[in-house]
């Protein structure tokens, strides 16, 4: 059998030995132990049974350090990940704990006049935030449909397509395509540069195109599916660079790329606070990878044709092996320049480590390169060694290049059991599956 | 007074003299009375007093000719036409009649399951062709939402609301800006070409602007004017050719501008059948006219500056004034070739000749050119002699370039009260405006 060794842009090479069936048989079992700690982590703690809903915030040793604010996103995503759980045949326990989250949101964030779910609350449900975000509804589709899916509690497509709506009468854009993103509780939109009313993101509307994937799925309604497609090919045309293979990043409502605004309610503005724009445009290797497989869910689902999107998403792909995955200590980095592809921040964050592993897996199952596999096993490894924490099986957040921990916590507003969680859903499945065949 | 005479590209010159106060006083003494006989046509004849709602098929000497088959465009004209009477003091028979209107097209066409109007009844209500057309849906609109203005029904704003939301989520396009135009009863899209399913066109983009506009001044809700906006710029951006200052007809999904098909369920396809799309492109100077004074009204009562778009406004106003004109025989062409300008089709038609009387008055109040006011009494000549039928006061259909009658009908599916009607009551209005200043 051939093995090949690849010299990749950081000037490191790929290993030339091809990944065995042993070894894949052995990364099964691992990813299911990693999947089913996960879960164990997030049973014991997440549960507020003060006020109902989940709670978000928990330090490097797993212990709550209080959540005073809940987000739609972080609730959201809870609901999606037990739910998820149950449709893969998980027990009784999660369903309990998914329709604990639905009640809670449609109980405090669902927004009786004006529709669409709130963007945060104080722990106890009452009002905080009453902006509609797109990101954040999108999450509820998400979470509601899979619930849906998972439950066939009517509740879950009923509120799922009342907040689709919602997005198609308030936040479509029928000027340039695409959605605005940014509101007011009442659907204004919300005020230009930080507050994000004239901007438009690869990130949200990647969120809603896997959002109205298990919409559709759950429905089966024409409209979703022909929604899921414009968007499709929204993102392709438009919000991917097709001469460097790469994804880029916000744009002003006519699509016209634009650098980077920190924006309110993200969480890197939570994180670093605004900042002016920055003179660069970046690219998440990550982030692209993530889009990657998130297309190919949505291509399979909807029963469209994937040739015609093959070529860019093996640019996606190449890209990130040539310039994203560090060769040298391991794990995707965190960004990188448009302009050359060439990494400029060089941590490991948790989410673009999770997304890439699914991403991989997928991009290797679609065009059977032994490099795709290469690189899973590479991620794998580092995170396993280096982002999850031991004894509770879930992340830290951040890492430096070589693996030190630069934030160790386990929770947060953003961060609970959605990336890691799915990750390690898919990771499992993919593995089980390639060690069958 | 300096007078000029200009020549126009025809080959013949505008008259030289300029349009004196007294005949402007006589102007407005000829309008209002031919707005008055107008309406007593229909007064005297529109009601079907067997099934409700109204007939639209009459003759050359205003007999019915019996109306098989009822259309939501020519229900809602009628219902526009006497909402519109008595929001300028119209007694209580157009209140009723308005009402008889609306009574019947909730009835007969509101689809209860999918949302919308159906597009084509029998004469008693029951059942013909289901499909929802954003044509007609845009009329409907436009009729309870000036209904709505008059009346205070709740009805009609509630009715009107709904229609613009079934418009945001089955036929905005989110991939490339703008409205699909053709559906079936459960709105899924129309079959590609005859079918329109994959064409957008000035015509219904221009009348959602037009319904948009009253939609916004009934409700006052931020969410109307926001996509009335919309609208406003994808027209002027992309549907009016800026070199030449004519509209485009047809565009496939993508905005690309393409010879115009025969589509089903347009009036030229009634009457003309179904044509293969011819090599050449037309532009109306009739509809582009009528474009103008509409976007004239649409950002007055949406409160938006009318600077940026008085450029292009001028420019068709004069494209009109230099090809459309008939400076000899008096009245506006049927259809100009885009590529030069020059009138292809001589003939002249009833909803030309009534838009651009209102198109040229609005024009005149807007920047004060001689040259409107001439092309409005030429016109107006014209029609007041060759379209007006004597002793009956509504028009005829269509007339040969020097006036002989091609069609000598009155009312027929698509052509009742609303374009003559409205052009009496804009000129009469205006007129006297102008005579009183």
């Amino acid at each position: 059998m051939e093995s090949q060794s690849t010299t990749t842009s950081s000037g490191y090479e790929m290993p030339a030995e091809k990944i065995t069936k042993e070894q894949i048989h052995q990364l099964a079992g691992e990813a299911i132990a990693a999947r089913d700690s996960i879960m164990k982590f997030w049973l014991e703690r997440c549960e507020d049974k003060q006020h109902g809903g989940f709670l978000t915030n928990f330090d490097a040793s797993g212990k709550d350090t209080g959540t005073s604010e809940k987000y739609l996103n972080t609730q959201c995503r809870f609901i999606w990940t037990f739910s998820s759980l149950l449709r893969r045949g998980g027990d009784k326990e999660y369903e309990r704990l998914a329709r604990l989250g639905v009640d809670f949101i449609i109980e405090n964030f669902w927004d009786e006049h004006y529709g669409g779910f709130y963007w945060k609350t104080n722990r106890d449900g009452s009002e905080l935030d009453n902006g509609k975000i797109v990101y954040g509804e999108s999450f509820a589709i998400y979470a509601l449909s899979e619930y849906y899916l998972a439950t066939k509690d009517p509740r879950g497509l009923e509120y799922a397509v009342k907040t689709f709506d919602a997005l198609q009468k308030y936040c479509a854009d029928t000027r340039y395509g695409g959605y605005r993103e940014y509101f007011n509780q009442d659907w204004t939109p919300e005020t230009p540069g930080f507050g994000g009313g004239d901007r438009k993101t690869l990130d949200s509307h990647m969120h809603l195109m896997e959002s109205f994937t298990v919409l559709y799925e759950a429905s089966q309604q024409e409209i979703h599916r022909r929604k899921l497609k414009e968007l499709i090919d929204l993102i392709i045309d438009i919000m991917v660079d097709h001469t460097r293979g790469s994804g880029l990043n916000q744009f002003n409502l006519a699509w016209e790329s634009v650098p980077a605004l920190s924006l309110k309610r993200t969480w890197n503005a939570e994180r670093f606070g605004e900042r002016p724009a920055e003179p660069t445009q970046t690219t998440s290797y990550g982030h692209n990878t993530e889009l990657v497989w998130l297309l190919s869910r949505a291509l399979e689902i909807g029963g469209f044709d994937k040739e015609p999107y093959k070529g860019i998403m093996k640019q996606l792909m190449d890209h990130a092996i040539q310039n994203g995955i560090d060769w040298q200590y391991g794990g995707v980095y965190r960004d990188g320049l448009r302009e050359t592809g060439k990494p400029i921040v060089l941590e490991k964050e948790f989410w673009q480590n999770a997304e890439i592993l699914t991403g991989m897996l997928d991009a290797y199952k679609t065009f059977g390169n032994e490099e795709y596999l290469q690189a899973f096993v590479n991620v794998w490894r580092f995170c396993q060694k280096y982002m999850v924490i031991e004894n509770l099986g879930e992340w830290r957040t951040l890492c430096d290049q070589k693996g030190n921990i630069l934030d160790g916590n386990i929770g947060n507003p953003w961060k609970v059991s959605y990336h890691t969680g799915r990750s390690a859903m898919e990771v499992a499945d993919r593995l089980r599956e390639l060690a069958n065949k």
